[in-house]
């Protein structure tokens, strides 16, 4: 006995050590670090257990292991306007000066002036209209060019910090997770598909051929020098939102997704068509609870309005994500180099 | 000497054993074994050596590796027709007793009574309506299992060998090939997306998410019994032809592709499109000049009518396969259980 009371302080530390190391094991082995325990977290992790046991009742091949994820409020922020607004609202006031009569023109004069209530009066079709005006009348090449350029230098007007630095880390992680599991991970969203591509592989890993959106018509000319190009025009093709996601998973990737994510009306679609395949599926929607970390809204929501399809998350079982509750973290770490400090958080 | 002259016949059998392994290792280490040597398959492995060559001038990363490739006349044979007009004739007399107008309107009526004639008079339009009237009103999953079911009984009116067993097994190779050094391979066809997708996985190893081609409205309803479904419609939305390809590229895959390969007239503005870009860049086309074991044809060619591209390979440089003189086999071997004798080749 003395010679085993002197050796507690030997044994203690001992014990110390392998405590640490299987608290770090531990840690390293949950794939998803910034989300709290509980049934969302569960509910995920349980799902891709199911699908990926060889042999299992719910085992799915790699190949048919597509999952579609919403983008605006769904990986990155989307208040207090979606980010591709503030975009297309700089490119107005950039583009005013050879645009003389905007500055009595709908739904531009709105822009100029800042004027919230116009703009809200414009409505989706005055929103489109701008989209359309911003987004065209130059190659894809350059439009790729004034996102990136746009993106480097924009602050979103509440966190101070680039847009694409307000990203979601508990998706990330999802992302990161799912792909590990074989998972094809797509973005599915309301949003211009050529207004993600350019920086989507960089931020979420995802490639832009696993880019399902909105589109407009781009039209094959030739360049001065002779070569191809291709230049936008100021026509909107297809709204890949609401009942557009089906159609644009169906266009895009040709299989029905197994696991979707979003958090507003606007997934309510993809969410039943995702559950209506036969087989294990997941159904997920982020809900704004945080108006701390970040916003909290759901069914009076202007910008991703959260109504019909938390009810449909609530009659059929789907996955509810708290953020409050839910997110031990809600942004990614700042990562573009001289990113201001988030002001608020 | 005597002991060893005695052992002559071991040596011998030692040194063909060599001579053969080295042939054995030699055979495995080539990646085309059915594309006999020549400038076309020399063309081919130049080219990815240079943009795999890491640290080289021309080295490309794997994520920018995208091969764009034809699906008619360049990886199955597209004569007499294209195959999917065989699956739409087909369509129209499986549908002809629910319409009796059919007997008396064009272009049904020619199809009804196999006359050439009136069938080419109703040119592309004809076609077009022929495509979009028996490809609609159905769900896509449906229409999906008529593809299928199609492909496992229609025979070719030549060879007498399912469609989908005659694929050009030198293109599986170099298919193969691409993947194998990074390459992520797309069908980009004038064909329909939805008759592509149901088979190409299992014929091409390419995934349906990888498939860019002619697509149909497409409308989301709800099935009797609650349940969403996609429902396709009788109008065609964009067709993946000549100029439409880099268009295509551009919406599906939202990258330009480094390597191409086409057949005729139709892949001119996506080979173009391809080696306008920067860097080293590949476009290949396959030249059909074999009527013994395929056909020959290319300039007065109504279906892969290949003249202004022929051209512009001659003018840019491009590769030009011979299929006559470069390929060593023409058609993969015949996969499919219970498949026909090729009668002709």
């Amino acid at each position: 006995m003395a010679r085993l009371t002197r050796n507690i302080p030997a044994l203690a530390l001992a014990f110390v050590v392998v405590l640490a190391t299987i608290a770090g094991a531990s840690a390293q082995s949950d794939p998803l670090p910034s989300w709290n325990a509980g049934t969302a977290k569960t509910a995920i992790t349980d799902f891709v257990a199911r699908v990926t046991a060889q042999g299992g009742p719910y085992f799915v091949p790699p190949a048919e292991r597509v999952a579609t994820i919403d983008n605006d409020g769904t990986l990155w922020c989307e208040h207090p306007f979606y980010t591709q607004l503030a975009f297309a609202f700089d490119r107005v006031k950039a583009m005013a000066p050879e645009h003389p009569e905007w500055k009595t023109e709908q739904p531009f004069k709105a822009v100029l002036e800042n004027d919230q209530q116009a703009l809200a009066e414009a409505g989706e079709k005055g929103l489109l209209q701008i989209i359309a005006v911003t987004h065209s009348g130059m190659t894809t090449e350059a439009f790729s060019k004034l996102v990136l350029d746009w993106l480097a230098s924009a602050r979103h007007p509440r966190f101070n910090r680039p847009y694409d630095s307000l990203v979601y880390q508990p998706m990330l992680e999802l992302l990161a997770y799912l792909r590990a599991n074989g998972f094809k991970t797509f973005i599915v969203s309301g949003g211009g598909i050529e207004f993600m591509r350019p920086w989507v592989e960089k931020t979420y890993g995802i490639p832009p051929e696993q880019v399902v959106g909105t589109y407009g018509e781009v039209k094959l000319e030739t360049a001065p020098d002779g070569k191809p190009e291709l230049e936008k025009l100021a026509k909107i093709e297809f709204i890949d939102d609401g009942p557009g996601k089906p159609v644009g998973i169906d266009r895009f990737i040709g299989r029905r997704p197994i696991f979707a994510f979003g958090n507003s009306d606007g997934d309510l679609q993809m969410l039943q068509w995702t559950t209506a395949g036969p087989g294990a599926r997941f159904a997920g929607i982020v809900h704004h609870t945080d108006d701390v970390r970040e916003y909290a809204y759901d069914r009076q929501a202007v910008f991703g309005k959260l109504d019909k399809a938390l009810d449909a998350a609530a009659a059929n079982g789907w996955t509810v994500v708290d953020m409050k509750q839910d997110w031990k973290e809600v942004f990614a770490p700042a990562i573009a180099a001289g990113a201001a400090k988030d002001t608020k958080q």
